[in-house]
């Protein structure tokens, strides 16, 4: 076994425990990567909260980028140096017809996740990537390219591509009117995807804070709260793009699509009430999307080296996770924490 | 004011009572219809039952067909004698977005329902085709050429446009995958429109009962009841349009739907509770439909002729309604009543 430096949770509260953990000995087709950066998620502090206190130790983590140290004798497409970068997905079945269509997110006997995911080989606990190494399966690490900043590609990998693909899946091009909802970790990508694939931009925010921003994006803003506003935009988005990721009422943002349009609600798990007549009425669709497969993963990358596409971020060292945490929680970040692990050489 | 004899509704209980009511005098561009058949739909059952007991009466029936016997001077495309086909709207606003789309079932004015809508011009409540006249705006009425049994054609004015516009909307065609949950009004007209187009048509049905009727329409069954069964379907429909009327959970029918595939929502109106897991995993959508616009309407009709495809059903005399509406409310139907107006001429 590998040790290697972490950050953990043991229960549901702040703040995390750096300890030693240990990684696996590489496998055949398994790369060692040295994690230079990893982006802080929503899904991060949802895991910590939910922590029951007992059992196996958390390490969050599942949006990285590093360096590759260790090539296994089976593994392709790596060498050592190379920069790679890493999602919230390790391992597949590769046979079920998801992962057949290149939809691992979706593999019918479910993925292996990056962090609290059930090996699939020795059943273990994964480990995520608050930590200075990491071992996976060279199918799901990807290679970093056009010179883009890695602190600035993590944030990619997990948030980049939760709106990437219903982006995509839902035909986003230059004769599309997109709404984002919410201008976040997820919000601010999809807003520099729909404007670089050329679509019509607007970001629904609650308030007019946004608008500088939105505007320094590509993006008009609406205020979701004025009635007036909304009432000028009703029907008129062939896509809205939602994440904000508290549990809201759709109707508002529902009567913004366009007939026979889409909003996707990529925010909030968990289960939500939909008037059917929300739908009815100009053909609506509702639909979700979350993480990616890996062809999405190396569009998505390489869609952002063409076009010098990456997050905003914050870097803090590693060692500031608590702040990152808990300032994360009251949404005081423009637009995603990125956790510097060379700290954890010392 | 034009008298015709109708069948009516006072209060929540049937039997219904037959009446004298009056039709408007003919506008400009107003037609009268001797109505010859008219479907007895679901709807009318509810809005039966919803009646208060006070307030205007209610003379349901929103699909029929009949006869031309006269045409107001600014009226077009008609001639006494014509045979006409008139569904559950009756005027729209015509100017805003979606009229301006040909989608008057979603006017932002509220479309001019058959009955129980108010009239746009006068403000009375309209009276349905539960009677021996009607008189309508030209432009919601429609041709019926190509030899079809006007009895027959009557419930694709609504039963039958009600599935065809989602139908065409999301494509269905000969590559498509479709299935159809729910073998009743709307579903045996769903799996006529979808087998004509040239899909692959799966019945999906709480019983094995309705396989040989299915396999006469031209399609396959999975009953929907049987788990061994429904997992062998998982993932595989490009578009499940689902009929079923009463309130059901959609997750063991969303879990058919194919990557980016859609269920079409049609039997049931209200609120329904979506866990989101359900459309994220496959980035599936849930949509909906209703009723239909004026080209959609005609191109419906012109594919029937073209296919010779009418609804099966059974004919009753309008003094029958009583007997109509009690076995619907208990589903024995195969698939829509139609009455027969000729007798109110007695």
């Amino acid at each position: 076994m590998r040790p290697t430096q972490a950050w953990l949770a043991d229960g549901p509260r702040t703040p995390l425990r750096r300890a030693e953990i240990h990684r696996r000995e590489l496998r055949p087709d398994d790369i060692a990567v040295r994690i230079d950066y990893c982006g802080v998620c929503h899904s991060d502090l949802h895991a910590i909260h939910s922590h029951p206190g007992s059992g196996p130790a958390l390490v969050p983590g599942h949006e990285f980028t590093g360096t590759v140290t260790e090539v296994g004798p089976a593994a392709t497409g790596f060498a050592v140096g190379d920069l790679v970068a890493v999602g919230n997905i390790v391992d597949s079945c590769g046979v079920c017809p998801m992962c057949r269509a290149g939809q691992e997110n979706f593999c019918a006997d479910f993925p292996t996740l990056t962090y609290a995911g059930t090996d699939r080989h020795d059943g273990s606990t994964t480990l995520g990537g608050y930590a200075r190494e990491y071992v996976v399966r060279d199918r799901f690490a990807y290679p970093i390219s056009g010179g883009l900043d890695p602190a600035a590609v993590a944030p990619l990998l997990c948030a980049g591509v939760t709106v990437w693909e219903p982006i995509r899946a839902l035909g986003v091009g230059p004769d599309t009117r997109v709404a984002v909802a919410g201008l976040g970790g997820l919000g601010h990508l999809a807003v520099k995807f729909a404007v670089a694939l050329g679509a019509d931009v607007t970001v629904l925010s609650r308030s007019a804070d946004k608008t500088p921003d939105a505007q320094t994006l590509g993006a008009r803003t609406v205020v979701s709260t004025d009635p007036d506003q909304m009432a000028a935009v009703r029907d008129t988005f062939d896509v809205v793009i939602d994440t904000i990721s508290a549990p809201h009422d759709l109707t508002p943002y529902l009567r913004t699509v366009a007939l026979d349009g889409t909003l996707s609600h990529l925010g909030h798990l968990g289960t939500v009430s939909v008037d059917m007549t929300d739908l009815l009425i100009g053909r609506k669709k509702l639909s979700s999307a979350g993480s990616g497969g890996r062809p999405a993963t190396a569009e998505m990358l390489a869609f952002c080296a063409e076009h010098g596409i990456t997050a905003d971020v914050e870097v803090l060292a590693s060692a500031q996770i608590d702040e990152a945490l808990e300032r994360l929680d009251r949404n005081d970040v423009r637009y995603r924490f990125v956790l510097d692990m060379s700290d954890l050489d010392g």
